[in-house]
């Protein structure tokens, strides 16, 4: 899989006594014991995640980065940029790349997770991290902060107008779609329940 | 990429004359010539998205497909199924493989195509789909017919509550998130804009 490259672990690239030297008055219960759960974000994570986008725009790449570290002890379990354009994968955002990466070492969720990101996810990462299940994000940048001074729309949106699109009936948003004709359209979804809906 | 091997083309499974001879009064006009324009939905492709989805949960996937056509000849670009039960990768659904298989052929955007699939997309695929910008999406479900007999959601969301998520402010929607404390959140975002804000 092509992105593995991009999903280094931080101990890898920056000691863990080096981030944990950083003022963060939030992080000193990590060290407690393996129960304790940690919700309070982490500056020096985010700080992070700064650090991460703006190598990755050194790269060539877009300016964002993902960091997911387990919610118990504050490991860090994935780093990861933007691949769009390194790639050309137009899903390729950070917060998906993660997903991919943690994913291919077997972890298929992010239950017991925070997930810490240069900006809150645009919709499309959003969706994934509903699926991913992270018991938290952080964000850095607000969408509000991130549209003053970045563009990455399209013909059909731009970002500060994104989120709007999806408060629209299916038939009004800009992308356009319609209905195919076809005999029976939910037997896939019935054949599935029949064998796994009681799971 | 492990995707690619679900990305196989419509001719290696299923010759085009047989493809064409199914009763389909839409697609006539794709052999006109090379310039004509079809956005008249064909049903064949809306029928073999529901064959893909079904052949899918025989192989224990989830019922979803997605096939993207050439809008301009009908040529067939890829199918591609759900593979997020076979891989693990929450972000594996069938439009995103497709996206993923696409950009890895080196088409970086679906301009000039349209995509059939199973279902109306899920927040995140539609999201995918913003940025790749097909010309068209041809659903053969639509959501409310999908959630009516199928169920994938988790602790955050339901398939038929997933659209509402994204229309509440950020600090009410199920999945947690917060600000992080950065001295400076768009800092990534301007460096990029400044080397790269007029392309």
């Amino acid at each position: 899989m092509r992105y593995c490259v991009i999903g280094v672990l931080l101990s890898s690239v920056c000691p863990r006594d080096d981030l944990r030297s950083r003022p963060d008055s939030s992080s000193a219960e990590r060290h407690v014991g393996h129960r304790v759960e940690v919700t309070t974000p982490d500056p020096a994570l985010s700080a992070r995640t700064i650090e991460l986008a703006l190598d990755n725009v050194a790269q060539g790449g877009k300016p964002f980065a993902c960091i997911v570290v387990s919610a118990e002890d504050g490991d860090v379990l994935v780093e990861a940029t933007n691949q769009v354009a390194q790639s050309g994968d137009k899903s390729a955002h950070a917060e998906i790349v993660a997903i991919r990466e943690l994913a291919s070492r077997g972890r298929e969720d992010l239950s017991g997770c925070i997930a810490y990101v240069t900006a809150y996810p645009c919709p499309m990462c959003l969706g994934a991290l509903y699926y991913a299940e992270p018991d938290l994000v952080v964000y850095a940048a607000s969408r509000e902060e991130e549209g003053e001074h970045y563009e990455d729309g399209g013909r059909y949106m731009r970002l500060l107008t994104f989120y709007d699109e999806y408060a629209k009936p299916v038939e009004e948003r800009s992308l356009p779609a319609v209905r195919g004709e076809v005999d029976d359209p939910t037997v896939p979804f019935r054949t599935w329940t029949a064998e796994h809906g009681d799971e």
